[in-house]
């Protein structure tokens, strides 16, 4: 892939510039952080879980998002009538396999609407892709395995097993750790962003997850470059955040300061802050 | 009317007086920020949506917010039973008709109970309170749609509308945006707070909802004044916030910000700073 | 109880180290403040509510917390089931009677889970501990009663009471407020931390049910001990959070201190900060 030049600045100006609709079914743990990380990067959010309610918010947005995590027995009826819609009228499908791997459940109905979907983008952390590619995974609740972390070390290998999931599946694939990697099969990346911390407040994952729909949505024609962009919005954003902790700061300041961040980023900002690597 | 002296900071003074006991029925996305800013502003919440539960919570209240945003079919039942059972006690009741026009499900629920309690107060956008009404609406999503924004070129229609509503229905109407309109059908106020990063935050207007309902709650014989001190509350506050905003800071500051200057404000500091017109 | 020396800096060290992995089946007002709560003394969090999905993920748990705070009928029955595997486990429940006294439901709710499952420990404010108890109770929704709180006068008569339920229920028992209590039947602790502002944010007692999970799952050997010290930390960093109020500070900032307090506390400044006194 000859990436465009300034196709990070281009992909973050289409979100502001059209303000995409992004329809999340989410988890209530960062369903809140979620929707203004949305209002921060320049979209706008409308949650609903009710099978009743989806098919008709899914219907007036650009975008959807579908996030596993406190999943119900109603929730998971929305999560496929919503997608159906959302194929339907064309639109992107963003899917967070939260906690895939830790329980049946959550395996099965990500796996089932990974089957069934033309799912645009996946996002999760190694053992959630890993589980959802019914691959053995490490898997630690909602975190990432000590096993499945991509270091230098294994980068080549995690790329590689990103890239077939990607090529496999139509999907781009985006695996978030210390080192991002983002593959549509044929071309991949990987992000060298972000902070540790960010895996000490709760919802980073969840608040990229909703981004990159957004992202994907604004930019329908370079939905590759805008996912790796998405990525490294995040992750340079978390860097600007961390820059701000005083002695004092822990998480809760961490988690305004991200907000902040995805809030102030601009075009020139992210530019000059992203790290991507095609593979 | 004839406005009496000092009714907004009488108002303010009555809430963190009395401490009202708000049930709030709400989405599960806001309802932090809805339970951090009853207390702000004196009050004390309390969140049930379980039909079997909501009865005996309602009971002990002094107001009942019904929120629709994220409802499904056991919220919906739980704010049907929930209203009666304030009528039965003559509690004041808000309605807040999150997303109406955005599904018919949404639009539905809101009319329905719209129709069936003697709701006290709305508070919504125009879109919304456009769509409970019944009216042609340019809702998108949760947020209002461009041809629905209240103007110093519109205000007058857009009063006359909110003036009707209020007389047809015999509730106190709320319509927030960049200009603010409350009627009780007699007498209609233009508010002319808040500022423009409100709208870039989720739960601005959610929380302004239960901030009427603690109002009205502890305002029982002048809850015209009381709904207009809310909105004035919330708007004095969120330039308070907005007077705090440092170059790093986006909607995760303000949002902390706002919170802070609910928690802060006094009756003075409302007085000087509430731009209240009577139309 | 001879107390041993450092018990407090090593109950949280212990934490630290052993990351304790914790099921939370709570309430969706303040459960992103309980995720962060238990990011930030060491621990990791996951949420489900889910009867078909809470077995696996108590399974792959250190501890469950039950709070029936926004309960319903789902995640009533999720309660009993994650309860029942965690005692297959023997992993440490903590309840959180969020309400009990308030509604019919709720008391219900939490004594047929109090019956039913070995509890190891109970933290709630006094009206709620004493509906649970089955005595009387002056609860104001969420909120102590007036009549119910501990001062210094009536702590000797409070103390007795919560170690008089302690031993008959065989639960360590944690009644915050004012003073906090901790008894497991034999011994008893009264603890002189925190600040009046934690009252007027919603989650602290929430985020404190959480952080005592941690706490036991990560000192198996000294459980009343390791509650004594979750207590202590949430009231020693309430204390730190309150000192760096500046004036147009509220709850929204006191929030985000406070997770900022949990998370840079160590094992020193929780055993300078700590007013712990046995009873």
């Amino acid at each position: 892939m000859t990436m465009t030049p300034f196709f990070l600045s281009r992909s973050l100006d289409n979100v502001r510039e059209k303000v995409p609709l992004v329809h999340s079914i989410t988890n209530y743990v960062t369903v809140n952080d979620c929707a203004n990380a949305l209002l921060a990067c320049g979209a706008s959010p409308i949650m609903s879980d009710e099978p009743d309610d989806v098919t008709d918010i899914t219907s007036i947005c650009d975008g959807l998002v579908i996030n596993i995590g406190t999943l119900n027995s109603r929730s998971i009826e929305a999560m496929h009538v919503a997608g159906a819609r959302a194929v339907q009228l064309g639109n992107p499908i963003v899917l967070d396999p939260v906690g895939a791997g830790a329980s049946a459940l959550r395996t099965k109905t990500a796996s089932e609407l990974f089957d069934e979907l033309p799912v645009t983008v996946v996002r999760g952390n190694m053992s959630e892709v890993k589980a959802l590619a019914g691959a053995a995974s490490a898997t630690r609740g909602v975190d990432v395995g000590a096993d499945d972390m991509t270091t230098e070390e294994n980068l080549v290998v995690s790329a590689e097993f990103v890239r077939d999931l990607a090529a496999k599946s139509g999907s781009i694939v985006a695996v978030t750790g210390a080192i991002d990697i983002v593959s549509d099969g044929r071309f991949s990346f990987a992000v060298r962003n972000g902070t540790p911390i960010m895996s000490k407040m709760t919802g980073a994952g969840c608040m990229l997850t909703c981004i990159a729909a957004a992202y994907v949505a604004a930019n329908p024609e370079n939905r590759t470059e805008a996912v790796v962009a998405a990525v490294a919005n995040e992750g340079v954003a978390g860097q600007i955040a961390q820059s701000r902790m005083a002695k004092a700061d822990g998480n809760g300041s961490f988690r305004t300061y991200l907000l902040d961040a995805l809030f102030t980023m601009t075009g020139d900002m992210l530019e000059r802050g992203a790290r991507v690597e095609e593979l």
